[in-house]
């Protein structure tokens, strides 16, 4: 591991609160513990940044064995890409609009390999019309939905119909299929059917992509897949720890906050709010998990305060005393902060600028 | 009004998405509404930053009558006292900790006044300890919780107790009380009994200070009031509307985004999830009102990817076309984003850095 170390860090108890601090051995040892799950069931690694948005720490999961990874928007590709990071890179948002298919361009001409998704016609033409601008060819994966909701063509032999307007298309080929989450509920049945169409069409499918942290204890059920992209489990949350791929001993974010107010004796209201927690709850009660106090609940965050309810903690902190919260949702919370700091054995070993924070395009 | 007017800026529909725009006539229409509001009522107006974090826009409210500003956190009243704005602040935020005194009293020695917030003793004593090492006298108000149910003392003697210790202590001099939000359950009965006690102490309250942009419509209800904060009005947003305060026209911040996908044809999906329009939803349902398409319903979003139930809307959108989304909650939409777009006639006639993003600490 070739974090850096500088001894001339703060100790960890000299950091000003509310921040973010990344517990190093902890961050290691997910990174090391799920590239060997992922490569133990015959896929290829392609790690989602969106959790750390940190060069760095895409470095590592390269180090430790991942072929790629993945990115959400442009301006994070743009952001890994000058770092250097990777030379495969697979951007998993439909890209439209002439300044980002041209973006798009100018990032796949530095790269090994960039591919990127696409649901629907519109799209596809779009990518086609650039790459064939730049007389490129561009590696497309159609994304599918199985269940989850979002984005996707809704059947595999839509699959297969944008799968062939690709190859009438110039400037695009389609390399496979991509879904999320891996363990939505039709993906066994949506990707056996696209994979017998498919073969019976004489198409090749060379890479089937799933995705998510929780499908991780799930990947020998799908069987068909070719690679697997995971973000939150570099970190791992409140989620992860409620969806049991993770335990609270596997949570490597934690928001350092100060008590400022004890206004009665079962509240405390402590100065990391939704500004750093984010009002993210999904399937999980309250805004996090006070580590110092598990019995307290985070019970409400205005912007810049957290309101915790005391009443089922024995023990009950002081004004000034600080505690740390692991927070419903990493990968929301690193997009609230310029820089996370970086712990071991009560050191700040590193500050990493969050370095595609805040990019939306 | 001295918004900078520069023409060759692009025309609005130039912009790429997803990103912020402020209508700007709508904007100086709520700054000079609510400041007549407020003068009306016989109050002083001291706005929150919060919403904006734009020093521009606060020249806009000082110049129109305000008598001050108000921030939350030491690094938005720095952002905001570097530019100039003012020299009259409020801090309505537990300080502690001897970095930040510290930067608090940096702060005091900058301005006419800067006046901050205490509720308990531990926060006054280390406020009282950082204004004596400067040999200065810090102006506190004392927060009171009326129903609000987060910071604040519990009683009106609790708070005399509190201004009875600020007398004794160097280097703070009690100037009053606040309260968050006016319209708190309890306000009128606490303020009612405060303002007796003090009297009867012979304790002088020059400042009561309320606040919130929904209690806007009940000023006259809380006559003791000399001072109000509010925030949120500047802009607006869906639960602003659903509070009766403004209107859909009154609603200056619209998130500009793209239909990237139409994967059924009641579902879209938009280049705006809640990396900028945030999860963030208390009394109002769905997570933004489509302002083309006001039927449509955002039903919810993943970090990136907006998702539109376009059931009950009989016009559809197509894969590239624009909407744009007054968000749920406009402050917490302006700390996502690193810049947001001055709109007005179709121009983008100022882009703006939001210079108080991010400032947790």
């Amino acid at each position: 591991m070739d974090i850096r170390h500088d001894p001339m860090l703060a100790a960890a108890g000299d950091l000003d609160t509310p921040c973010v601090t990344i517990l190093l051995d902890r961050l290691e040892d997910n990174i090391a513990r799920v590239q060997h799950m992922i490569a133990a069931a015959g896929r290829a690694n392609r790690p989602h940044i969106k959790t750390h948005k940190i060069p760095a720490i895409g470095a590592l999961q390269i180090a430790a064995g991942a072929i790629g990874l993945t990115c959400q928007k442009l301006g994070e590709a743009e952001t890994f890409i000058d770092a250097g990071v990777t030379d495969d890179m697979l951007i998993t948002f439909n890209i439209v609009g002439d300044a980002k298919t041209g973006r798009l361009m100018d990032l796949a001409e530095r790269v090994k390999r960039l591919a990127v998704v696409a649901d629907n016609d519109i799209v596809l033409r779009g990518l086609s019309d650039a790459a064939r601008r730049r007389g490129r060819s561009l590696p497309i994966l159609i994304e599918c939905d199985a269940g989850f909701g979002r984005n996707g063509v809704q059947w595999p032999s839509t699959a297969l119909d944008l799968a062939r307007l690709a190859d009438r298309l110039p400037g695009v080929v389609c390399e496979g299929l991509l879904v999320f989450p891996n363990n939505a509920p039709r993906t066994l049945e949506f990707f056996a059917e696209a994979v017998s169409l498919f073969r019976a069409a004489g198409m090749p499918l060379p890479v089937l992509s799933g995705g998510g942290t929780p499908s991780l204890n799930s990947l020998a059920d799908y069987p068909m897949m070719t690679e697997h992209r995971a973000g939150t489990y570099v970190y791992n949350d409140v989620m992860m720890v409620h969806s049991g791929i993770a335990t609270w001993e596997n949570c490597a974010m934690h928001v350092r906050t100060t008590v400022v107010s004890r206004p009665t004796e079962d509240r405390a209201i402590v100065d990391a709010g939704s500004k750093v927690l984010t009002r993210e709850q999904y399937y999980v009660q309250n805004f996090g998990h006070v580590v110092e106090y598990p019995e307290a609940a985070v019970i409400n965050l205005s912007e810049e305060h957290g309101i915790i309810d005391l009443s089922a903690s024995a023990e009950k902190p002081r004004v000034g005393e600080i505690v740390n919260i692991i927070p419903n949702h990493c990968c929301v919370v690193s997009n609230m902060v310029d820089e996370v700091y970086g712990l071991r054995d009560g050191r700040v070993e590193i500050v990493w600028p969050v370095a595609a924070r805040g990019k939306v395009r």
